[in-house]
């Protein structure tokens, strides 16, 4: 009996509901690939950026000065540094009063929504998400069995006419949204930012259907040349916009570190539910020490650098690589470049003929929440080394015409 | 419309049937008390011992050395370089072959029991839990809408024959349990250890009644003067038994940092659900580097001695001050000390008039699944400062014997 228990038979029987929804396959198990590709794929920060130095630096004040605090247990809303830095540059940015009770710390953002979800979605639920989106937000929302609908979006962001008529359309047969899912500045993958007078619309509907707005804002500091509109939980002062943020991208994915801010009553009860004694206390306060000594916002200011010059390499190397095969609007900030291809050109054909020059880029329904792809290819420009961004958009260019010449002559 | 959005009563109405189970107390919570107090409550490490300087070290050395791969995302199943050395360690340790497809990096072992339940738990699922018991994991379970089924403890651990008992009932009702829940070695709060004949009948029990042993292990390696019997994930060769470690108890409790050991299929299903990017990279190979370069064996050696040598002052002193109110088995390794009082003294009073003396002890109903509490005190050796204890111990004896006086005049 021992040796049949673990077979997928029997586990398939013995898991969850839940489980049984997503199935078997591990998402982002990060297996490597021997070969080594010019990677325009993953959302992931500059390499020779990365400020493990700052982070030492930080590590060891925090050991020096509250060495028994960093490395007990933090409590469940996270350690409280960490909480008032965050409320205190927060209310700075966002315009409006925050505190410690504004905020609790999650183990990086996809945790913090992973806790949203798990406060309020039962199955059936129905949430509206902006889309193309986040794969791994949609996934997790999938997960605890709620109904997505995909919300279209243009070079302004989601279709807000569009989030009425289906708000509209729930409250018909009675129901409402638990919440709206989107990421309104520098968006992934699509790159663009959602104008001021829309995020007004949002939070209008919102307050009159009844529901409120998640606003996943991974990307929103990394702005270019100026600064992105309020955000919709400041315009909601606090109320019925629900941020999440993190510090992957303006410090480092490996730290597993972000947080939510909301008001305190929600905040309070995605705390209640919480089952892992709180994010680690001595990376929060390392964090917080970066906050405070200035780090973290020289280490934002530089990046803000960097991002601009690779965007800047890699709109040279479309203009003089792939002009005629594909369009974009150009992002304001963040890390990706959504190029929209030209009639014919099949972007999955696109994507796998450049697989095969070694150059990787995303695509494909696994942003869409409804499955319906539209003939996009997206470019993270962060994370390919600014050397190979020339070399790789070439033979991007190259795996378009190889496509379209095919495409022709069928 | 917005003022009303977050009124508990909107809330309630709001969350998910799991939010509704546990309702808006939030666990842990870590709310400082002003008062100097003598604390033999937390479950909490030694704080002089804490290895600040070896953290830091091994943090310096892994920025220099892996610096791209500590800072990026690490995978699902967490940093290879860590499940690689606990797969090694534990192999060794435990005497089966382990690889890295037996392990995924948990944020914190309450991380760990909590992903294992997410994976396998239903509402109305029944749970097998050793009382008294870890209130976190309780709380977990009972979050997922499982029944728990207490199975009282004697000097020599869970009572295996009232499991068999409660096993069949089930199986005559055509049910099984989910799992077995138990902390087989250096128990919290009872401080016994599961002698070897019960692990093999447990682990014989689960295999007859098809299900399988949840083995939390938080406190093995803290033994004093001889290792405990073969986990009952070892006796079970990595199938019927899953184990559960952290490094909280033998690092920090500040990391959050702990590991899922058991067979590959259950390891995979648990990351196809997990929604968070896995546990952080760079703690987890700092973790790893203390590993390699003998750190970490070096402090767990240094706190069993540490860890003795307060038990054996709280001993000396419980000899002095308490000998007439209250009878202990002792401990052989972990962080508590299970103290029943003689009838009449009942422990909730002993804890009160323990808490004015500036006294803090664990007891009561919290520890129990179905609430049916014995009459004992939980004293955790581990956090208090040395010399500390023996006022700590005078102070909890005068509390006694003021309750015992109490009693007997009515």
């Amino acid at each position: 009996m021992a040796d049949l228990f673990w077979t997928p038979e029997h586990l398939e029987e013995m898991v969850s509901a839940r489980s049984r929804i997503l199935g078997p396959q591990v998402w982002a198990a990060a297996t490597p690939d021997p070969r080594h590709l010019i990677s325009f794929a993953g959302g992931l920060p500059d390499i020779p950026s990365l400020p493990g130095e700052q982070l030492l630096r930080a590590a060891r004040a925090v050991i020096e000065r509250e060495q028994k605090e960093a490395l007990e247990y933090g409590g469940t809303f996270g350690p409280l540094p960490l909480r008032d830095a965050i409320a205190e540059r927060s209310s700075r940015i966002e315009g409006i009063p925050l505190t410690r009770d504004n905020v609790i710390i999650a183990s990086g953002s996809a945790h913090a929504i992973g806790m949203v979800c798990e406060t309020l979605l039962d199955p059936g639920d129905v949430v509206m998400v902006e889309s193309p989106n986040f794969p791994g937000s949609m996934r997790t929302i999938r997960s605890f069995g709620a109904t997505q609908v995909a919300i279209p979006m243009d070079e302004q962001g989601m279709r807000c006419d569009i989030l009425e008529d289906e708000l509209q359309k729930l409250a018909d047969q009675g129901k409402r949204a638990k919440f709206i899912y989107c990421i309104p500045t520098h968006q992934n993958p699509a790159g663009c930012t959602l104008q001021l007078d829309r995020r007004e619309k949002l939070l209008e509907l919102a307050r009159r259907f009844n529901t409120f707005v998640l606003e996943d804002d991974a990307y929103g500091e990394l702005w270019f040349e100026q600064t992105p509109p309020p955000s919709v939980f400041a315009l909601s002062n606090g109320d019925h916009g629900i941020k999440v943020s993190s510090f992957s991208k303006i410090i480092a994915t490996g730290l597993r570190m972000g947080w939510i801010m909301g008001p305190p009553a929600l905040i309070s009860r995605v705390a209640a539910l919480r089952y892992d004694m709180g994010s680690s206390p001595f990376l929060g306060r390392v964090i917080a020490e970066m906050m405070r000594n200035g780090d973290l916002d020289r280490h934002i200011e530089n990046l803000r650098g960097i991002y601009l010059r690779k965007l800047e390499r890699v709109e040279d190397a479309l203009a003089r690589y792939t002009a005629p095969y594909a369009t974009y609007t150009r992002p304001l900030g963040g890390f990706f470049l959504w190029l929209q291809l030209r009639p014919g050109l099949n972007s999955r054909d696109v994507q796998m003929a450049a697989n095969e020059k070694g150059v990787v880029v995303g695509q494909g329904p696994q942003f869409f929440a409804d499955g319906n792809a539209t003939n996009h290819i997206r470019l993270a420009f962060s994370y390919v080394a600014m050397e190979e961004i020339e070399e790789g958009i070439h033979r991007l260019g190259e795996a378009m015409a190889e496509v379209a010449a095919r495409t022709a002559a069928k």
